[in-house]
């Protein structure tokens, strides 16, 4: 394809998205779960055939300059697609919210107004790296009734054009259009901001990946976006902790997977409790590989630690890496948050019950979690099921984003031939 | 002030607004309830005040071009200004959605998460015209939690800084942040366009006003806009429909308020009963001088009919005009929606129960209605309460905007030290 036929290759997936979204969204639950599984199958069946179309995308890794870890995400293996395969089937087990009745009301004149699930239409998924990714994100967006168009990275190109073909066929094996799964195929860069530019056809952007992704993402598209900036997750340790508890929910919010967004980047402590609690702390992360990095205070109290900058109390490590802080008291904690806090995720250790409350109701995050580590905000944890992402945003969706948050809603009223007087 | 000093003016605005956000967020429902019944009776109080101010802006309105009905809507009276205490102390007996359960889930492992109501934070609400709007939207956007800057018309600033004025005093009397409410005072016309580029500031922006105000707003803006395009309304007259509840629910759709969104633009008239229904239905319209434009089979059975253009079935005409299409069936009345409407408000008139569930599912509009006039898609009719807009789009909110689609929502995660495995 040339660059000029661009435009005409955009447009034609977007018509195809649309014109398939019309009739996913009137589709029963059934069908949608049939296809959920028969692709579950499919994955097993053809396990010889993927991970053939994988081993060429592994073999390029090089030339796409990826490093060991990148390859290791990039890699399928029977295990990595039975996986796949019980993913599927899980989301065929999720309630649908596609018709679902939210709320009802029998108004005083007898009217009868129900608020109903409905589809938003056509997604645009944006990621990187992991193949098993695009069979959960189409899970997700077709169960909840959208068409997706699916853009993964090059480096993953023959798995993913793999995957997509096995569940358009599925889709027309279970009569559901084909079309409500297509891969962006292109290897044209500019056509993510060509799709970006048609609101008329997509309803919403999920763009998954680093910061830089969805900034840009953000800034380019001319319809919403479902944005996941930043995790940098806080734990407050307050002046009636139990510590040993607060311990274990520092540990194992920074330490058990510390290269997620919920993970705990920050670590606050009260004055109360500092001296006591701050030398034990810093020497059990220490013991696990972290680096701490202080305010003059901790510094004093565990001389473990280095001091810390403006830019690492903002900071989303990733990495196994901490900021702490001494605050005077709660209300300086939520301060703190609100100034250096990224809204997705903090943590009080209390026995008080009042400072509870007043955390959960002062701290403005997607999750505010009480004696629990910060490792919870997560769809499943939450009750949600899976997701497709998290939200920063406020808009629309906050935190998890699973099969609700990608539906929108409509009135259905029935009267007896009412008019208004 | 001059245009060198704009940016800064914009910009302390923001900073109130968001520091008022913050403290307004955790106010108690009583206080911001306190807050409407006080400002209600200030309104009272005060009527000569406001009076003045209003007929300030009277003397100016040929200054700025307004014909006579432009200037009906700008007067206030001491019946308007009863009206607008009367909505306020409405808007004070509505329920508070911040600190709203909306969920509770009790996980298998113990952790008991609470999905609850929170503030948007702060609001731009940008409109034309009618002073009492300024006291709706402000009753609306405290009671849910949120700071708001309005921006009113030119010709309706003596009446609208009067009533900010006591709007804040009465803040400040109920020990609430005066910034909650700020009029974005300025007659720099560039005002607008540098707040819509500040969304580290403003949370969401609500345009009220014709089509080209709100696409501006759209455009320019880098946060959510709450978007009210057009109301395109169809009934469709279905080949079961009970012909007197057909007529009776037109008529009423299209001349009991033909300037608002939700009345009724458009006819449909199933094939089966065209030559019964559109000859009587035509009659009727016009003896309550409507322009009738139709399709050439409506032409042929209702000579009093003039002939349509594709511009008409696609317009939102807000006067005493309507499009009317003979459709073979239900499914050409659906296509025919997909392409003509605009998503907002669609009736069908039937006897036949599949009929109406398949149209209730089929037809993707923000109200559904069966058996009942289009003028019923209004927050107050449906049990929302008041409404501060309806939106035609699917993300976020959508339809009627009250006070809960003013807000978004956090997970508060209580645990007894829980940590992942």
């Amino acid at each position: 394809m040339t660059s000029a036929d661009l435009p005409a290759y955009c447009l034609d997936l977007c018509r195809r998205a649309r014109t398939a979204a019309r009739r996913l969204a009137a589709a029963p639950s059934a069908a949608k779960d049939r296809w959920l599984r028969h692709a579950a199958d499919a994955v097993e069946r053809r396990t010889p055939l993927l991970l053939e179309a994988n081993a060429r995308d592994v073999a390029g890794a090089d030339e796409h300059g990826l490093n060991a870890a990148a390859v290791d995400r990039l890699r399928l293996t029977p295990a990595r697609l039975a996986g796949m395969a019980a993913s599927l089937r899980e989301v065929a087990a999720l309630a649908d919210p596609v018709g679902e009745v939210r709320e009802v009301r029998l108004r005083p004149n007898g009217l009868e107004v129900r608020k109903v699930g409905v589809p938003l239409g056509v997604l645009l998924f944006i990621y990187e790296s992991r193949p098993n990714v695009t069979a959960d994100a189409a899970a997700l967006c077709v169960k909840s009734g959208n068409a997706v168009l699916l853009r993964g990275g090059r480096e993953a190109r023959h798995s993913n054009t793999a995957l997509v073909e096995l569940l358009r066929e599925a889709l027309t094996a279970c009569d559901l259009p084909a079309d409500a799964v297509q891969y962006v195929a292109t290897p044209d860069r500019e056509a993510v901001g060509r799709l970006l530019r048609l609101p008329e056809y997509i309803d919403l952007v999920i763009p998954r990946g680093g910061e830089g992704l969805i900034r840009r993402v953000a800034e380019e598209a001319r319809m919403p976006v479902l944005k996941h900036y930043k995790g940098n997750c806080h734990v407050y340790v307050e002046g009636s902790a139990d510590l040993d508890m607060a311990e274990r929910i520092l540990l194992n919010g920074k330490c058990q997977r510390p290269g997620v967004c919920n993970a705990t980047e920050s670590l606050l402590v009260d004055a109360a409790v500092a001296d006591v609690f701050l030398p034990r702390a810093v020497a059990a992360l220490r013991a696990k590989g972290v680096e701490v990095r202080g305010c003059a205070e901790t510094c004093r109290l565990a001389p473990d630690a280095v001091p810390a900058t403006e830019e690492d109390f903002a900071a989303e490590f990733l990495d196994l890496i901490v900021s702490i802080k001494v605050v005077a008291d709660l209300d300086e904690a939520v301060e703190w948050i609100a100034r250096y806090g990224s809204g997705h995720t903090e943590a009080i250790v209390t026995r008080d019950l009042a400072a509870a409350r007043r955390f959960t109701t002062l701290v403005d995050s997607s999750a505010v979690l009480v004696n629990a580590s910060t490792r919870f905000n997560d769809g499943g944890e939450l009750g949600l099921g899976a997701e497709i992402g998290i939200s920063t945003d406020k808009f629309h969706a906050r935190g998890p984003c699973g099969l609700l948050e990608l539906t929108s809603y409509k009135y259905i009223v029935y009267g007896d031939g009412h008019v208004r007087g």
